[in-house]
């Protein structure tokens, strides 16, 4: 590897930009605001999608596809959705080039322009209840549970890789019941499986909640999230679940005959998490020397590498590690061993810590005759020396270590980094300074939290659902309060 | 089910529309050309990429995403590439909408004209190599052997559902190689792929092939290709390799330095397969009752069904089924019982003729007593009845006969549709009536191949790489051949 990176106490954001790009994971294409994804942040992606995939699938829901355009005037349709969300969108006008031969290039053939002008989905409510029109007529068709993975673009104007980019890859769930208390139950369900899947996968702890007005999602009636804190003390809103009550089936005039015989709109849902989850990823576990990866999401969970003097230790010391490989993979652990000649093992090490690979075993000349094995984990930087009949029984287990560690890591920084204040000038001041998740009582209305979103770029992150309510008075207005909600600086 | 299918040998084409429909597979969306791939078609997609994928990572490749969007001048870059290829496109010329107080909908905001258009991807290779440009710069850094899985957007004036629209699903590969001979071995490596996964997957048998110049891709330097025949006579290009040679890498200035320090210019392919594979599935096997799906690509490989008179008998039958479908899961086979109460047996057995699913098991009270079970294969429409005892050995069996009978049969079909011809008269009284396959000598000017497409509507599918090449004389103008070629009339 060539230098390492700035330091993240430093300059997070550098440190963060050059992870991304020293790690393999992604990079900014020629065509603004669209990245990359390389093999390796592909890799990782990959390993969200299966586990996601499984966790929708064992709940129901089955994969679709459906169009990548949206015809422009579906969007007005309903109208909150195209109020808050459908602006800043990629649209296509023509169907056509033809050659230039002035230029020698292509242009834009002015005879292929289109009647209606279609927007690339920023999200996919409208062509999909437009879609449900067509397959829901009875309370039999109900429910309908589907998802797909899909890429979609909403124009941005300072992105940032993972994080905000114009195109981004990510699942839209879009879900139609016969009632109300079915949809909310969805809503809820899909919400525990992204909390699941940050927690016991992603090793991110997340706070469960509401969204306020403010914040919710344009066309929903409610919007559930789930919130994250990355090491700088801001908030990272990893995945939402909306429930849409019938607006959208009133939009699209969804309407089912109930089992009783009457006509009856459609209840509905949507929820979507994306590979801004990558960027969750890294900025809650990484450090100083690279990527730290959580042993469920590693694409390599443990890495062999050889030392060897002469082609003789070569061969044995390969053997070695061909068999512990081979014990390893017949534990369903992925492994792989680094042959390559062409770099020197130190080098090898510090390329595995920018990647994050778990583990890595080492063995030497010295290990042979000694039947020992150096066993180097990511986490904590930490190294052991230890008899190789044990590494078979000691892997596994040390994963399971390994991943739980980096949760508590990160739920001790989450606990430290979290307060509730009574008054705004404390709260000012701790935004003013080191971040984290406040509670505090908030009287409700739109206008006290824009007043401390301009005061101090502070917002309110969720409603929690898990802290019992307790009133009280605003910290801004002293007007009453139903409960504290938590705030933050997002990302 | 509501009624059956039009008669295949009467209008295939309508048959083929309606079978689409009626198994659930895909419908038109209202936005013009563009697909829904619905739940149950997706869920055969899905086993195409899990197999397909599992194939190209077994050979060394890695799977990565590029940006939905091309700039304009890009296309332009590879002279033929833009000539032949890349005219009809979705092409973005605006990145805002605001609202229309006057129509209380949105409008294309004038002040955000991009500065260039973008171009919604055809096809990757551009943006690709404007991106391997900084991958690579060494031999070290050789090969690359990237996928991708994506859609893709070609404006098409007629289309048809999975065989030819404007949106459409698809892995492109994009390697980038030291030497020329290590991109022609890729291309036929990934060739192979193909056939493999046509042929031992999908059940259909392959011609392998070199397309003529005027069907080659724009940009390459030679496409090879697999072709099947259609249960109509017609000919369909199921996947394309192309060798690249080093057009793109030096339309984009992909330049390495070689083992011995000096500078060249990389050697490239590009292949593909898409949803298309869908369509020529469906083509090759199904009959007037519906779809039939080789085992290998069945999501549900048997349906159990559970006959009853009353509610006892009901929950002894179902306790049967239940046993057989978990000892048959042991086995990795995909059952699903279905209980539902509302659809009678013989409505259930046309629904599931009607979506493919090539092993039907009834239990009724009668079964219970004779501890016997009905076992229907959807391939040749047959019943039996055996002992329950003997279900466990005899489903894998079976499905693995019915795999091998599809393509036997797919196979016979081939060959009897055929034949060499020697002279143009017979060459186009064929296509006049029956289509097929048809082997005559050509004499290798693009000149006769346009006046046989003008005169026959055939092309030439293939220049077939397993056939000896033996001389002879072009049926249409009596010059020198080296070799037969394959033509046909193509999808």
């Amino acid at each position: 590897m060539s230098k390492g990176l700035p330091n993240k106490e430093n300059d997070f954001s550098a440190w963060y930009n050059e992870l991304v790009k020293k790690a393999d994971l992604a990079e900014n294409s020629s065509v603004r605001g669209c990245m990359v994804i390389k093999p390796y942040g592909f890799s990782i992606w990959e390993k969200m999608q299966s586990k996601l995939d499984q966790m929708f699938k064992e709940t129901g829901h089955k994969n679709a596809y459906f169009p990548l355009f949206i015809p422009k005037s579906y969007l007005s349709k309903e109208a909150d959705h195209v109020e808050g969300f459908a602006k800043e969108c990629a649209v296509v006008t023509h169907y056509r080039l033809k050659s230039d031969e002035k230029s020698k290039g292509v242009i834009v053939d002015p005879d292929a322009k289109l009647e209606e002008e279609l927007i690339v989905r920023p999200t996919s409510e409208t062509v999909i209840w437009n879609t449900y029109k067509n397959w829901i007529q009875s309370y039999r068709d109900l429910p309908v549970l589907v998802n797909q993975w899909a890429n979609v673009v909403r124009w941005e104007m300072r992105t940032r890789l993972f994080l905000r980019t114009s195109e981004f890859l990510w699942q839209e769930g879009h879900t139609a019941h016969e009632t109300k208390a079915e949809a909310e139950e969805e809503t809820l369900k899909i919400l525990d499986i992204y909390s699941n899947f940050l927690e016991k996968t992603m090793a991110v702890p997340v706070l469960k909640g509401l969204k306020s007005e403010n914040e919710k999602f344009a066309g929903a009636v409610e919007t559930y999230c789930v919130e994250a804190l990355m090491q700088d003390g801001k908030a990272l809103q990893a995945g939402t679940s909306h429930f849409l009550g019938q607006n959208f089936a009133k939009a699209f005039n969804v309407e089912y005959t109930t089992s009783e015989g009457k006509k009856d709109f459609v209840w509905g849902t949507s929820w979507g998490v994306s590979t801004r989850l990558i960027g969750a990823l890294i900025m809650a576990h990484s450090d100083n020397k690279g990527l730290v990866l959580p042993p469920n999401l590693a694409p390599i969970q443990v890495i062999l590498i050889p030392i060897f003097n002469s082609e003789e230790d070569y061969e044995k010391v390969l053997n070695r590690l061909e068999k512990i490989s081979n014990s390893l993979k017949k534990q369903n652990l992925t492994c792989e061993i680094d042959k390559r000649r062409k770099h020197k093992p130190g080098w090898k090490f510090s390329e595995y810590e920018m990647k994050g690979i778990p583990i890595r075993i080492v063995i030497g000349p010295k290990d042979l005759e000694n039947n020992s094995a150096e066993i180097a984990r990511r986490d904590v930087l930490t190294k052991e020396t230890i008899n190789v009949d044990n590494i078979e029984d000691h892997i596994p287990k040390l994963l399971e270590e390994m991943q739980k560690n980096l949760y508590n890591k990160a739920l001790s920084f989450r606990e430290t980094n979290t307060v509730e204040v009574t008054n705004y000038d404390e709260f000012k001041e701790i935004f003013k300074n080191k971040g984290g998740f406040v509670y505090a009582h908030w009287d409700g209305t739109s206008e006290t939290e824009d007043l401390i979103k301009k005061e101090t770029k502070a917002t309110i992150r969720c409603i929690p659902i898990s802290k019992s309510s307790e009133t009280g008075k605003c910290i801004v207005t002293g007007k009453k309060s139903k409960r504290k909600v938590v705030f933050g600086k997002a990302y």
